[in-house]
């Protein structure tokens, strides 16, 4: 099932008032040497730190509630907005992270609420476990990408956008499983150019586009706790296929000289999966046409700040 | 001389494009359990990470330009300020800083193309000196906060914000010198009810209110390095006599959860200057009425991340 603005439309009545409107900021003309006109949005200003909330919600509030909550499979910012949004609504949540998971990851979502469960070696099995429980319970599984209700929630970022800055040409998001780009895309429907920008070392839709399906890749490198998906949802591929732009791939250096100038010239603290999209164009991978107006979603923001020094 | 809204349309026309149009956020309803609709303001989003090149680039354009270039005294955000708005308009800029400046701040001021003057103790030797040196230069003295043309350039930051947010009721603003109160509260001239917020430990408005006059203040505490001015700008005391509302104190126990509040659910990094408008709110020495809309300036970010933690 291919999603469509519609889909998009009714997520946003679905979500409006849980997600917050978050803000866009144009930078002056000629910054960093630029040419073309950038605008943030800052995305990473969302409840739990990264633009997740928007899909979990949407899909907790598009099915009927079980009585036994909803389970999530993600020690990161999946695994967080899952928890933040069903404490919001009352419900209960389960969370499945690999034992893995840094202690200070596991407290968080249990801040939101969740009962954690700490098991396997890594995300796959976490995965997997997560979803034999919901077999047995019949709680509502939110994928953290591959679902029609994420996507939908997704994109509904780029509805808001669109809205606060209507002449945007151009977007550059960066990708994971897909989930983000794949909303967005679908709003769009190539109205703005959606442009979608991943790690080298986590090419996930890069070799999907050229394989011409989804394939499992090694992933790697300082954007992997977000980015870090071993293989493109076949949604997000889908909708890839027809309304991406073109994907490019930007070094673990140009990724953290983007968060750094980030932090330095804007004062905006974003984590490397964050800052992704704008090393694309800082680090010349794509370069704007003059006048070109482009976005940058800045899309996360979970980091320890200790690493913007 | 007091300012008037025309000095403001002024400066905004002159320091139009070399400052930036800072985002606002409103948050959802009921956030932090607080009555009241809060607008953030995040002026610390600025170039330099405070409002204070409003004041520099109006203050420098306002003038003709000596050939001495431009000076000043501070080590913190005015003299990065001053530093970064003289080179973007080619002047040369002397900065005056006390011996016991951090290192870290003098490399930034030196980054941003100053040169930069170590002496005297403490902030009022340097401020002598530097008054000392412009009289033998003729370079053009940018004061931190008590000189109409700087309380003018801060005041754009109003006129921004009620093109931003025109239904505001109130707005809860910061006080160190006085500059950026002055120059809101000319602004809205009570238009807006415009509360000043200060720490305990540095009540120099609130002393001045009481005093009638501005007097000089021992002062300590968290935001002493944005917030430490020992004694209200005159300018800025006649001002808020007349349009500020009233002034709230705040501890440095306040301030430090307030910007802690900021980190952790908006992920927005506020220096304790920048958060002391929001711990007026979040301790309840400023109570919103229901449906009151509050606005709340976060202006500065020069923090050292790892404060964050």
């Amino acid at each position: 099932m291919i999603i469509g603005p519609a889909d998009i439309e009714a997520a946003a009545s679905r979500i409006e008032g849980r997600v917050r409107v978050t803000p866009v900021m144009t930078l002056e003309e000629g910054a960093w040497g630029l040419s073309g006109r950038l605008v943030l949005k800052l995305e990473c200003l969302q409840h739990t730190g990264s633009f997740k909330p928007r899909g979990a919600f949407n899909r907790i509030l598009s099915s009927s509630a079980p009585p036994a909550g909803v389970i999530a499979a993600s020690g990161g910012n999946h695994g967080a907005a899952v928890a933040y949004a069903a404490r919001s609504l009352g419900r209960h949540a389960e969370i499945f992270v690999p034992e893995s998971t840094p202690p200070l990851k596991v407290e968080r979502l249990r801040r939101y609420g969740a009962r954690v469960s700490l098991i396997g070696a890594s995300y796959p099995e976490a995965l997997t476990a997560s979803m034999a429980r919901a077999a047995e319970t019949g709680a509502l599984v939110v994928h953290a990408y591959d679902q029609p209700e994420v996507a939908a929630g997704q994109g509904t970022v780029a509805r808001e956008l669109e809205h606060q800055t209507p002449d945007l040409d151009t977007l550059l998001v960066a990708v994971g499983g897909g989930g983000l780009i794949a909303g967005i895309a679908a709003w769009f429907q190539g109205r703005v150019h959606v442009v979608g920008v991943e790690p080298e070392g986590a090419p996930t839709l890069a070799r999907a586009m050229e394989a011409g399906r989804p394939v499992d890749v090694p992933v790697t490198g300082v954007a992997v706790d977000s980015l870090g998906a071993h293989r493109a949802g076949a949604l997000a591929f889908a909708i890839a296929q027809r309304y991406v732009d073109r994907v490019v791939l930007v070094t673990d250096d140009a990724i953290l000289a983007a968060q750094r100038t980030l932090w330095e010239d804007v004062r905006v603290a974003a984590e490397p999966g964050g800052a992704t999209a704008l090393a694309a164009l800082l680090s010349g991978q794509y370069r704007p046409a003059p006048e070109e107006r482009v976005g940058v979603l800045v899309c996360g923001a979970n980091l320890d700040p200790r690493r913007l020094n």
